[in-house]
């Protein structure tokens, strides 16, 4: 049995694999379907939003001038000559001390440069009194005051949200450029896991890795492909690596550890370069990463927790950047008083899932204090993790730590 | 021309609309696609997890009680008489002063009480020496440790995460119950609307609206049905609100003002009940709800951004509501400053979108200075929005406020 001859700090260890990580190439799709989809392209306008001058109220159209000594005891008074429709181009124009009816989003008809609010008039006959005065423009939603021609819209890199898909439809933009979905390789080694359902035989455990690493692939916008798994052998280990290297990346779980069975790290550099072995976190140590074809291998301990801490440090920026987006975790942060303290090693970073909750109206998180990175449960039962970097030995009880929520 | 008889309040419409919400019924499905769905039962094991006591570490299982004199100078001396494999039922005992080198994982073979560290032995021929002692249990996971039978792994009404993937894998829960997604109806109407890409001839708009609400519908777990666009026409508006009244939800945007053409309150109205029309919030106070054959109808207003925010502040919280999520808006929320004060109405919600900037570490808010519920392009920009409540005149600059996150 061998140990680990160094432990390599997180932030090195995130550097070499970001540096490794090539972004995906775009591709073209119908914006009605791009919600939550990477923006490839910055998106320019090629027409005015709104397309002609409207009316940004329900009221009247008129010349601005004809207004100006309109006051509340003292209206002035205007001829209504008629009314402008939505959806059509008006036929009316609007001549001096005239008016003309319009509705909320309807076209400004000719001759006008305001509107009056229906509720500063009132009727009689076609005679409309206006009680106040309106300024040039006043309740006009302008031609090109939302987007004009040549605007730059959205931006490369940014998510797309309902109101940009709505942006998309405004200008008429049909097709959009978005990354690609990277594919990932999913890979679950060992002689002893059977399929969740599976009776279990003396010693077998359920696979529950794999699974819980497909959902967070899914999480950060990529497709899972599952391979395997497979026994910790060195030459099935090296054929589904090469098989999984024709996806955007790989994630194999299990075999990286030190023991005689833990071939993963060596099938790596039998088929391309191994980058590091062992870093500085808790839980999550027996991480490995290496290239096999120009692609990013990731080998996470075996042990549920391990994968998945060690997927949030180490895969989840490299699968944002891939995208296009910021290389973090990318998770929401907030801010919660510690009920217990938190107690670390100098010179490793320790990941400790906590459970928040509110009283007073303040928000508390409790560690879950849970030694062993097989027991799930402490991942389930958490709402989200503090981070306790390399320089300190953690936390005293009531500081206020950084919590990223599931 | 009418105008809104009296704004309600945007609680108290709350309150309607939650009153009139029913859960969807749950459906079932495999664990391995569940994750982003809400789980509509308690999850309870009926296995043991881990399934057997195994090795938490690499090294030699023993019984602790034959290490208790061993010291750094002065190691006690075992028997190494085999090693547990992982997988298969260690054949193998461990009796008095004997040893049984095991990976991490491994069974506990039969005698065995706890397990010494590999780091903590040294090996010559056979005799392994035990620099350090082990109390019962130590380095060892038993059985059940993680999880037990009877034991309540998930609870309703949480959203499926990759770790809780993982957990139903682990437990060999096939199959979950989770809240069926809600279908919505989504209904645009206007007859100035076109296609995006169509042509548009004078006085005609491109209908961005029914898309962004389908992508806000997607991203609150919902399942979009596009129907119409129809014109304002009582018959036709009737017609296609009764047909969206088969999905569990209908949204129609536009023809809900109080304008001649506004014929959507009385199309809901004349099939079922209307029961309110106008809320206390700016952007989208011509906001109505009604019910009609049991199901909830949203109307909201034709512009973008009045149409997005109803749906931010009333339907979100229903649709969540319907999967048996907390009734609120379910966005990340962050504190942030002010750049400018923000000033509001007594006695109305105002809902502002807010720019984010980071500056020497602490977080700025800048408040999208845009009047009219049309300028899409202010909800693009935004990163968030701030809501200043009923009671309150606005925010000073500088003002630290809690920012809800798009």
């Amino acid at each position: 049995m061998r140990g680990f001859a160094r432990y390599m700090r997180l932030d090195d260890a995130l550097k070499f694999v970001l540096s490794k990580i090539k972004k995906v190439e775009p591709e073209e799709m119908p914006f009605y379907r791009a919600r939550g989809r990477v923006l490839a392209e910055d998106v320019i306008s090629e027409v005015n939003v709104p397309p002609f001058d409207r009316s940004a109220v329900d009221g009247y159209a008129v010349r601005a001038a004809d207004t100006f000594r309109a006051r509340e005891g003292r209206p002035i008074k205007l001829h209504v000559v008629g009314s402008a429709d939505i959806g059509t181009c008006p036929k009316i124009k609007v001549g001096k001390r005239e008016a003309v009816r319009l509705m909320t989003g309807a076209p400004l008809p000719e001759g006008a440069d305001a509107v009056v609010m229906v509720e500063h008039t009132r009727l009689e006959n076609r005679r409309l009194e206006v009680m106040r005065p309106v300024t040039p423009g006043k309740n006009v939603s302008a031609r090109g005051e939302d987007v004009k021609p040549g605007q730059t819209v959205l931006k490369r890199g940014q998510v797309l949200r309902p109101q940009d898909v709505g942006m998309l439809a405004s200008i008429g933009r049909l097709q959009v450029l978005v990354a690609r979905k990277p594919g990932v390789a999913i890979i679950a080694t060992g002689g002893e896991l059977r399929e969740p359902g599976e009776t279990l035989g003396p010693g077998q455990i359920t696979d529950a890795n794999s699974y819980s690493l497909e959902a967070a692939v899914v999480g950060c916008g990529g497709v899972p492909v599952r391979l395997g798994p497979v026994p910790d052998e060195l030459e099935p280990l090296k054929r589904v690596l090469k098989e999984g290297s024709r996806e955007d990346m790989v994630i194999i779980s299990g075999g990286t550890s030190v023991g005689e069975h833990d071939l993963v790290p060596d099938a790596i550099s039998g088929l391309g370069e191994l980058l590091f072995h062992g870093v500085a976190i808790r839980p999550g140590g027996p991480t490995a990463f290496g290239v096999i074809e120009g692609k990013p291998i990731f080998a996470l301990a075996g042990f549920p927790v391990a994968s998945l801490v060690a997927f949030d440090m180490l895969v989840r920026p490299a699968l944002r950047a891939m995208q296009g987006l910021p290389a973090n975790r990318g998770y929401p942060i907030t801010r919660a008083k510690l009920t217990r303290r938190i107690s670390s090693t100098l010179g490793r970073v320790d990941v400790v899932r906590v459970k928040l909750r509110e009283k007073g109206g303040r928000l508390f998180a409790e560690p879950i204090m849970v030694t062993g990175s097989g027991i799930l449960s402490s991942m389930t039962r958490a709402d989200g993790f503090v981070i306790v970097p390399e320089d300190i030995e953690g936390f005293k009880e009531g500081s206020l730590v950084e919590i990223e929520l599931y």
